[in-house]
């Protein structure tokens, strides 16, 4: 825009509401002028919810979620069995398996995959913390939620190496995921019956 | 979600920004985890933004338009055209008058257009301000920017009957406006094309 049609303050909130997925730089527009017309019933409590969030969250440190606790509310659910530990690559795949809701279980964040391409090797990955938590005697089942992406299988691949000696059961995600495709991108009927359908290694 | 995957602070964050325009509760649930992880580049200025904006948001006394200072930044622009007042049902219009870059002039507006099936008069309009208005020598000519529907055109005729004595050239925008359509959501070529082509009344 060639002249400012209000102040820096306001072009600035565009700027950064731009930024945020799923909104673009024209949508970003039209949410900041809902947001400033519903100040009081919206742009308040949304500024005041991301103060807190900010003030609290924190990287669980035993299993990798973001969370505004520390272990985080999967960690500390009682009610979830301990036999099975989920490994994801990222927080957005936990948060897709849990909108699935077809398990109660824990999870293992790894914090990306392996790619040797990209440089990220396994100390990059959240991956020694897990084999320690797999040793754990509660452990019956690791189940790999990775992505059906080479870098994914590649991963997948490394941790059942790395996993073999301690007997634990070992199970992968069946073949409803995509190939090539993202597992935070999936239906819930898609995640839930690839948990269903799941497969040993 | 039948569990909570995160603390009821995350929860509340993604609740409210399903709310924001743009976004739906699946894209919410992505944005807040992008948030949470860019919460240093992105979450934290983006709140620092909305408080700002909510500190020192107001209408402007002069137009109408919603700015960090009042009069607004539009208003007191100097370089702008002091003949052409251009008069708009929303802010959200003069927004995007301003994207369309096709005219530097001050705006007026009115909160709506009438509407007698919503219960909309003109006592509920900021339309004697704009009469006032309009009764400045400075100002040679009135264009009724305001969509091409029933309750627009309305509009329109009430206000051209209203200024019809003051002498002022009132004029509204070109048919380039698509009949039933809203203006904020019109292309810049199509909106400038029919400022170009607007016709007297
Ligand atoms: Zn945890
Ligand atoms: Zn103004």
């Amino acid at each position: 825009m060639s002249r400012a049609v209000a102040g820096p303050e306001i072009e600035r909130l565009i700027q950064l509401l731009a930024r945020v997925p799923g909104l673009g730089p024209r949508s970003a527009r039209r949410a900041a002028l809902q947001l400033i017309k519903k100040r009081e019933q919206l742009m308040s409590p949304l500024a005041g919810a991301m103060q807190e969030v900010l003030g609290k969250i924190s990287t669980c440190r035993v299993c990798g979620n973001l969370d505004v606790r520390d272990p985080c509310s999967v960690c500390t659910d009682a009610t979830r069995d301990p036999t099975l530990l989920i490994v994801v690559a990222d927080v957005a795949d936990l948060w897709a398996l849990e909108r699935a809701g077809a398990l109660n279980a824990r999870y293992h964040v790894l914090g990306g995959t392996l790619s040797p391409l990209d440089g990220i090797g396994p100390d990059d990955l959240n991956i020694p913390a897990l084999i320690a938590r797999a040793q754990d005697e509660a452990v019956g089942e690791v189940l790999l939620a990775l992505g059906a992406t080479v870098d994914g299988q590649t991963t997948a691949h490394y941790i059942t190496e790395l996993l073999r000696e301690s007997g634990v059961k070992v199970t992968r995600l069946a073949h409803g995921v995509p190939v090539g495709g993202e597992l935070d991108y999936l239906d819930e009927g898609t995640l839930s019956a690839a948990i269903r359908s799941r497969t040993s290694l």
